[in-house]
């Protein structure tokens, strides 16, 4: 475990003669919201002011941890994208070093912890291992991107029910969906970090029964500066994407929620308020 | 239109003899959160804190209410839960009026105004209407209960996809919903406002071919005081609910993540940090 020894190192534990903790340290798992550092809970701000100690992934922006106190240790644990499983066993282990050693950290995911944070993993061993631990949430991307662009996620003329699912599968190839369950009428889907996947996704909504002409949308680094949006159906919107080189992060929103994107971005007041 | 008139009596729009605003004043949609104000987002604490005119729903709880400047005017618009379509469109009318009379308001609801809030119906009625206006998203009251009771909402092992459902039809009956689609495996299904149906809905969804033991969860008030989880199976967890006399608001949390809630909830610190 030479990487946790030399990730250590920047932000040591209290030394061997120090007494050992009773029990071990607390973890705080935060979710961090869609971006936009005004999005944050006003706990999970407060808890990143006060928090001595910080993990973070590479989905944190660079302006929410702008509210780190002057001094406060942080650690980058979101680089091995290559390898999922062995940062996300890593990550763990490197929590239940801190904490045992008796420092208080706050574990900053992006988005809500648990919807396709894996906050629910880290929970869990957290439990196993007997640290305490206490769970902030926070808005889900999808939460940004709908009130930013102007698509309610449900709405009564156009979606009864709301599935999240996720274009990742366990070892970064296509996810294992259920695509018939997905391809439903009056339904709103967001598939998350969908961009590489999205000519294949939309295909398979249409071979399970979607229109080809059902709205559709990509939302581009959702509250972040550079924040786009590009809409049209299950037929034009990979086109559209690849055409306009869209990047993660990104998400997609499929529906006939997405209809009433354009009404209402002409009418939100992007500005600042009187 | 006499409520409108008396509503209105009670934070009257400028006299007559102010010239007439150039345009509609602004109107900001605020999620609230499922209860604790410390789930408010930092955008929405400010703006509440600012507004000079709220305009909220009966799930908004006191304690997010307290956040309101003094002298700020507040109009209780939730109250006529007997007829839901009245009542949206007396509120979406209050709301035309108040803005068109030059007075910024916030209109401030439960949750996420675009989760089941009905927010996408009053953006679309400003839209339709010309008036202004920002859209600053909440917590949805799934992420509240799941962070606080411990169940995560997905899980590598458990749950690919995570489904939002309501438990109330448009008439107040029962929701019109696809339940072979929701009575998946693999899937965290979230019903709110499901205290009414909960026996019809588990009946359902058993079935349409969910296991009888599925675990399933409710919670009562979620984040507010007197917080309640109970956890049971497709089964028994109706019987549960009767017994122990669960009253609204509510959700129901199905799926396999359940199971994790007893050990998640041992070790969870709700507890003050150090």
């Amino acid at each position: 475990m030479q990487l946790l020894d030399d990730l250590m190192l920047f932000t040591p534990p209290p030394p061997a003669s120090t007494p050992p903790a009773p029990r071990a340290a607390l973890v705080t798992l935060v979710g961090a919201g869609p971006g936009d550092p005004e999005l944050l809970t006003v706990k999970a701000a407060n808890a990143l002011r006060r928090a001595s100690l910080v993990l973070y992934d590479h989905l944190v922006s660079p302006a929410v941890l702008a509210l780190m106190a002057e001094g406060a240790d942080r650690v980058y644990v979101g680089k091995e994208s290559s390898n999922h499983s062995l940062s996300q066993k890593t990550i763990i282990e490197l929590m239940l070093r801190y904490a045992r050693a008796g420092r208080p950290l706050l574990r900053l995911k992006g988005g809500d912890g648990y919807i396709f944070g894996r906050g629910g993993e880290e929970a869990e061993a957290l439990a196993e291992a007997g640290v305490p631990f206490e769970v902030i949430p926070g808005l889900s991307a999808a939460q940004g991107a709908a009130a930013n662009v102007g698509i309610p996620l449900t709405h009564r003329d156009h979606a009864a029910t709301l599935v999240f699912a996720t274009g990742h599968g366990r070892e970064g190839g296509d996810p294992e969906l259920d695509w018939a369950a997905l391809a439903r009428p009056r339904q709103t889907l967001v598939i998350y970090m969908g961009v590489g996947t999205l000519a294949r996704s939309c295909a398979r909504l249409v071979a399970h029964g979607l229109p080809a002409d059902t709205p559709a949308a990509i939302v581009e680094r959702a509250t972040l500066p550079g924040e786009r949006c590009l809409t049209g159906t299950l037929a034009s919107l990979p086109e559209l994407a690849r055409a306009e080189q869209v990047k993660p992060p990104a998400l997609v929103i499929i529906g006939q929620v997405v209809s009433l994107q354009p009404l209402l971005a002409r009418a939100s007041a992007r500005h600042p308020a009187p």
